[in-house]
């Protein structure tokens, strides 16, 4: 018999590092219709020390909770408590792509941005994506890393067959994210909302 | 022993009734803060003839998909391909809550309007509402419905613990959705897509 496995209770590899979603989804990216990235970066070429991949679980200790506080307000998550969103989230089978990029050398998650889908009748029962809750950390702004999070999201709505990818945009990111291939639908691109 | 129940196949009440949410959410809501709606009309009591509650399968036989049509393009769809998706639906508790006004009198969905869900780690584990795919038959215009069917909408989210709701809204439509208590919030107000 061999030495008995050591393994932290409840952080091993099968409790922490399974993906909300297919990680093979994210290496089949097809970046060759990309043109604006610098140095060949892409989602499976991300840059040395940089891995973009689907959320874990074990991202709870790799700061993801401190990065979205980067972008609004996120609360006193537990762990049980964002475990059992990211176990709903996975049952709910093709509808939660949150992507991430860890920073390798110091096993902090320094970006993310998710794909949320919504399922429809309309349109041949038809699947509609958003970007949501797309953030950088402020130590890894101006590295093309936002470009490449939006990047990667895009390429992976299309891959899972949404028919359109919508955001709701501040005036200040239009530019952004024009450059990135969103557009404004004249006549049809306001968001109006209730605030509960 | 008494005589045998008679249903037709796969259309009695088990297959074809069952609701796509619980219905006594709609039964439930609390229409006191709504001062707009003439006659005391409420989901719960709608009018003569007329009842609001939830997608059923049957509904395939009764024109909702015909009544989308007059959205949008809706295709060709299958009884399976639309029951396979409203099970798909079904099995993602708390994400679709699609909600039909029914003329009893005809047997006919006759408006249709649905909160889509989507769970967050932002916000304490936030739950996002957004009103997707409204419509009214166009023999039905001019009753009201339409406030009718999105207003019951505007109190399911707050009742299924949305933080807010939304909605892409044509220019057009403003107007009226502003009437329903939904606000641009300026610089923030920008929806912008990308067709695949």
């Amino acid at each position: 018999m061999g030495a008995p496995d050591v393994q932290l209770p409840g952080v091993g590899p099968e409790a922490g590092e399974e993906p909300l979603f297919d990680p093979t989804l994210l290496t089949a990216l097809d970046w060759t219709p990309v043109k604006y990235m610098k140095n060949g970066v892409t989602s499976a070429n991300p840059g040395q020390g940089l891995l973009v991949r689907p959320l874990c679980k074990a991202d709870y200790d790799r700061g993801f909770l401190q990065l979205l506080a980067q972008l609004t307000k996120v609360g006193d998550i537990s762990r049980e408590k964002f475990e059992e969103r990211f176990d709903t989230m996975r049952r709910c089978g093709g509808h939660y792509y949150v992507t991430v990029i860890e920073d390798l050398t110091c096993g902090k998650i320094i970006a993310s941005a998710t794909l949320a889908c919504e399922l429809k009748f309309i349109r041949d029962c038809a699947k509609r994506g958003r970007l949501e809750d797309v953030v950088v950390s402020d130590e890894y702004r101006g590295r093309q890393l936002g470009k490449l999070i939006v990047t990667t999201i895009n390429l992976l709505a299309k891959k899972a067959g949404c028919y359109k990818l919508g955001l709701d945009c501040k005036d200040e990111m239009k530019a952004f994210y024009s450059s990135l291939g969103y557009v404004s639908e004249k006549g049809n691109d306001n968001t109006m909302i209730i605030r509960f």
